[in-house]
C-alpha cells in the first residue's frame, strides 16, 4: 500500500499547504516517508462543510445500515494486513504482538458498537400516551428518542495508534451515535493514520454513505486543532492526551458563541491500595503483579499504576524489596516518541531531585534511542499530603509508593487524591472492613474500582468505565471505552402529538424497530407496538 | 406560619450578615416583611461542609428511603396550605389558581421522582460476567452502576416560584439522584422560598437524614452565587434564568481547578411554524390559540411563543388581523417583579424602534404597577436573517411574526434560528411534505417539537424534554423537566472482580433490588439474580 501523505476530505485526497511532519521511528530517531503537509483553516472548513452536509442523512440511517457501516470499517482495517502493523511499529516502537492485539481490539470495538446500534437501547425511547379525558387538562401524546449531537471532532492518542486513534473508541462511538467525524490525526503516527483513514473512507463509499461522514486532517494543534473545535458545525469533541492539551481544547470549546462538550481524557496516576492482610500474605506476588503492570508497554498506559498506598512496616518493606529486585533487571523499552521520552525523563528527574521522595529502584538503562527506564520512588504520607507535585503523572513506567503510618493516614491520602481513571484494592478477607470504610472515598475519586487485579487491562464491554472525575477526564458523567461511550454523542428530542406518519421509526405507534420502550411509566417486557 | 427571614444551614436557622432584600408585591411595589439579610462566603462554606458530610450516607440510602423522603417533602409542602399560596401571590403577582396548580405540579413532580427512584432504571446496571477460560486473556467480572455526582447548587427561577424554585425540578431530580442540595433562593420570592425550604428541612428531619442534605441561602448572586459555584465540594449546578445570569455561573464553574457541569436554562423564543394549508383552513382558530398561549401568565413562560414563521399572503394577513383584534382587547397583567417589567418594556421599545419590524398589535395599557402590555410585531424574512437582534428573547407577552416569501425562505429562517426549548408546527394533511422537509432542521434546533399545539404547557413525565441547544440551555444532552432530569446528576462507576460482600446492593449477584440489568449484552426480561 502506497502512502500518499495526503489528507482525506470526504472521499478527496487533498495535499496540505502547511509545514510537513513525518513519522519518526523512535527506535532510531529516523524520519519516515512520506511527509505529511499540514492542513489549514480552509481544509477544516471544507471537512466541516461536508460533515454538516452529511449529518441529517447519516443520523437517520437505519440501525442495520449504520451497524453494517461499522462492521465494514472493521473489515477494511483487517484487510490492511501486515502493512498496518509494520507501519504502526515503525512509527511507535510498539512490538508487533501488541499492535496485532490492538488491531483486534479496534475491530472488535467497531463490531461491538454495531451490535449496540442494532439493539437500539441507546435510543432510550420513552412514550407517554395521550390522555384526552384527563382532568383538569388533557395530556398530549409525548414521545422521546435520542438523536445525534452533530459532527464530532476526534483527536487521537499517541499511545494507542489504533484503538484510541483514527478509528478508535471515540470515532466508533460517535459514528454509532449517528455523528459524522472529522479526525485530526496525531502527529506521532501519520502513516498509520492514513492507512486507517483510507480504510474508513472505503467503508463510507462501499456503504453508499455521504462522503462527509468521515474526514482526516493533518496539521498543528494550534491551527487545525483549534480551528476544528471552533468551527460552528462541530458539536462535540473527543480527545485523549495530556493535561496540557485537554484544557486548551476545552477553553476553545467554551469560548465559542455556542459552547460544546469536550470529552477529554487527560491524566491519571491510578492509585493501588495494598491492604494489610494482603500485603502480609503475598508481598512477593503483589510485587510481581505490580512490576508487570507498571512496565507493560514501557508504562505508556492511561491506567498505569503510578501510585501505591500502603501501611508502613515489614510487609511493605518486603514488597519494596521484591519490587526493587524485579525492577532492577527490567530492560528499558523504546518509548512512543522522542517528545514522550523527554517528558518522561524530566518527570523522573523531578522526582529524583525532590527531597520529599527517595528512589527505590531503577530499571536497566537502554542502549538505543528513547529508551524508557523503569523507576520506583518512595515517599511518606505526610510528604504526599503536603507536596502536590507528587501527584503529577509521569507518563511512563514510573511509580511512587506512599508509606502511611496509620489507617487514618491511608484514608487521608486517599481523600487527598485528584480524580482518577482507576483505583485498585489488593485485599484479603481480613481487609474487608477497612476496604468497606475506604470505598465511599474511592467511588468519589475514580471511574473504575478493581479488586485484586491490575488496572492496565481495559475490557471493551457494556460495564466498562474508562472515565472519572477531573483531571482524569473533563466529564465524569461519561466513559470513553465500552458501549456506554455512545451516550456522549446523543441528545434527547421530544415529539408531542405528532401524526404517526411524521414520527421517526423509533417512535411510531407500531414500534417497527421492536424496541423495549418506557411506555406510560413501565418498561415494556416484549417489543410489540401499542 | 411566621417567617423568620433566616437562612437554613442544614437544620439551623441562621441570620444573614449582608444587606437585606425583601419580597416586593409587584402589584403595588410595596416591600413585604420580613427582611432577608444576605449570606456571606462563610455561610456558603458552612452549607457546603454539611452537604459534603451528608453525601456518602445520603447517596447510599435505600431506594425506598430516598423515595419516602421525596414523598415526605410533598406532604410538607401540601401542609403549608394557604399560607404558601398567599405569600407566593404577594411576592409574584401570579393569580391564586395558577399558584395552586403550580403547587400541585411541584408535589406531583416529587412523587414522580419517588417512583423513578424506586424503579431503579436510573442505576443503569450493566454486568459483564467473568470468563476465566477466555483466550487469549480471561475476562474479569465487571459491573457498572450510576452514583450521585456530589452536592448540587440550585438557583431557582423567578417565573415558577414553586415548580422551578426551592423544591422544584432541579432540587427534586438532584435529591432523587442522591445529591445533597444547596439552594440559593431567588430574591424575587424570599418568603415563598423560606416556607418551602422549611418544609424540605422538616422532611429531612422526619426521615432521619443527615442535615446537610438540604440548605437554603439568601444573598447576592455575585457573592453567594459565585462562592457556591466555586466551592470545591459542589459538583454540579442547576440554574433557570436569563442569558446574562447563566454564562456568569458557567464561567465560574469552568474557572474552578476542577470544572463542573452547569445545567443552565437561559433563553428561548419558541418558534411556531404556521404551514400553508393549516393557515388557510383555520387562521382564526390559530390566532385564538396563539394569543392565548402568548398572554398566558403575562407571557412569563420559558416556552412562550415569541416567534411565528409563515408564508406571506392572504391567509397570513387574516391570521395577523385576527391576532390584532384579540391582542388589542387583552388586559395588561402584573409582571413578576419591577425588574422583569422594566426589562420587558425595554425589549418591546427596542423592537418598536427597530426599522426592520413594525408593530401589529398592542394590548390594553394597565393602570397599576408593573403591568405588562401584550405586543405583536411583524417583520420580513430578509430582515430577520440580517438582523440578529430580532432573535433576542423579550421575556413577556411579546412575539414577532416573520413573513416569508417562499418555502425556501421558511427553510432559511428556520436554519438561521438559535437553539430553542421548543418548536411548534401547525399543519394539515396537505402540509406534511413541507413539514417532513423541515423536520431535520427543527430536530437540530429544539428539544421538543409539537404538532398543532402550543408550547406553554410542559407536561412532567418520562418523555418530556425541557432542554435544547444553546442558548436554550447550556447542555443540550439533558432535560430539566421529566424523569430524565435525574440523569444530569449521576456518573458511572465500574466495579471489577469485587467480592459480593463488598458490592453495592444494585450490583450484587443475587440482584436484591430486582433490577432489569444489562447482563452479558442482553437486557434481562425478569428481575431475578444470576
Amino acid at each position: 500500500m502506497t502512502l500518499t501523505g495526503h489528507m482525506l476530505i470526504g472521499q478527496h485526497s487533498v495535499a496540505g499547504s502547511r509545514e510537513a511532519i513525518r513519522g519518526i521511528d523512535p527506535a532510531t530517531d529516523q524520519a519516515l516517508e512520506p511527509p505529511y503537509a499540514g492542513g489549514s483553516a480552509e481544509h477544516v472548513d471544507q471537512a466541516c462543510a461536508l460533515a454538516w452536509a452529511a449529518l441529517d442523512a447519516y443520523r437517520e440511517t437505519t440501525l442495520d445500515a449504520r451497524a453494517e457501516f461499522l462492521e465494514s470499517i472493521a473489515v477494511e482495517i483487517e484487510a490492511l494486513g501486515d502493512d498496518l502493523i509494520n507501519r504502526a511499529h515503525a512509527e511507535t516502537g510498539l512490538p508487533h504482538p501488541r499492535l496485532m492485539g490492538e488491531r483486534g481490539r479496534t475491530c472488535q470495538q467497531l463490531k461491538m458498537f454495531a451490535r449496540t446500534v442494532r439493539a437500539g437501547e441507546w435510543l432510550d425511547v420513552r412514550v407517554d400516551s395521550a390522555q384526552p379525558q384527563r382532568q383538569p387538562m388533557p395530556r398530549s401524546d409525548l414521545r422521546q428518542r435520542q438523536i445525534a449531537l452533530g459532527p464530532v471532532a476526534v483527536f487521537g492518542a499517541s499511545n494507542f495508534p489504533l484503538a484510541f486513534s483514527v478509528a478508535g473508541g471515540d470515532t466508533a462511538s460517535a459514528l454509532a451515535a449517528g455523528c459524522p467525524v472529522v479526525v485530526k490525526a496525531h502527529s506521532a503516527h501519520p502513516g498509520t493514520s492514513e492507512l486507517v483513514g483510507r480504510a474508513v473512507a472505503r467503508a463510507v463509499k462501499t456503504c453508499g454513505l455521504p462522503e462527509g461522514v468521515f474526514s482526516l486532517l493533518y496539521g498543528s494543534g494550534r491551527e487545525v486543532g483549534i480551528a476544528l473545535v471552533s468551527d460552528p458545525r462541530i458539536k462535540a469533541v473527543g480527545f485523549t492526551g495530556s493535561r496540557s492539551g485537554g484544557p486548551a481544547l476545552i477553553h476553545a470549546a467554551q469560548a465559542r458563541p455556542e459552547p460544546i462538550p469536550v470529552y477529554a481524557e487527560m491524566s491519571s496516576i491510578n492509585p493501588v491500595l495494598l491492604f494489610p492482610a494482603a500485603l502480609h500474605n503475598r508481598a512477593q506476588a503483589l510485587a510481581e503483579g505490580f512490576v508487570g503492570s507498571l512496565t507493560l508497554g514501557a508504562g505508556q498506559f492511561c491506567t498505569n499504576p503510578g501510585l501505591v498506598i500502603a501501611l508502613k512496616g515489614p510487609a511493605l518493606d518486603a514488597f519494596i524489596d521484591a519490587t526493587t529486585r524485579l525492577v532492577e533487571v527490567r530492560a528499558a523499552q523504546t518509548m512512543l516518541t522522542p517528545g514522550i521520552f523527554k517528558a518522561y525523563e524530566s518527570a523522573v528527574n523531578a522526582l529524583a531531585e525532590n527531597a520529599n521522595a527517595r528512589i527505590a529502584a531503577a530499571g536497566q538503562i537502554g542502549t538505543g534511542m528513547n529508551q524508557g527506564q523503569a523507576h520506583v520512588f518512595v515517599t511518606e504520607a505526610a510528604h504526599f499530603l503536603a507536596d502536590h507535585t507528587l501527584q503529577a503523572e509521569a507518563f511512563g513506567a514510573a511509580s511512587l509508593i506512599v508509606q502511611c503510618g496509620s489507617e487514618d493516614e491511608i484514608r487521608q491520602v486517599t481523600e487527598h487524591l485528584e480524580g482518577q481513571l482507576t483505583a485498585t484494592l489488593h485485599l484479603d478477607e481480613a481487609d474487608l472492613e477497612l476496604a468497606r470504610a475506604l470505598l465511599p472515598t474511592l467511588e468519589r475519586k475514580a471511574g473504575r474500582l478493581l479488586v485484586n487485579g491490575w488496572p492496565t487491562g481495559v475490557e471493551v464491554c457494556d460495564a466498562m468505565v474508562h472515565g472519572g472525575p477531573f483531571p482524569a477526564t473533563s466529564d465524569a458523567r461519561t466513559t470513553s471505552v465500552g458501549t456506554a461511550a455512545i451516550l456522549r454523542f446523543l441528545r434527547p428530542v421530544c415529539y408531542q402529538d405528532f401524526p404517526d406518519s411524521l414520527l421517526p421509526s423509533a417512535l411510531k405507534h407500531a414500534n417497527p424497530l421492536h424496541l423495549r420502550r418506557l411506555l406510560d411509566g413501565q418498561r415494556e417486557a416484549s417489543n410489540h407496538g401499542e
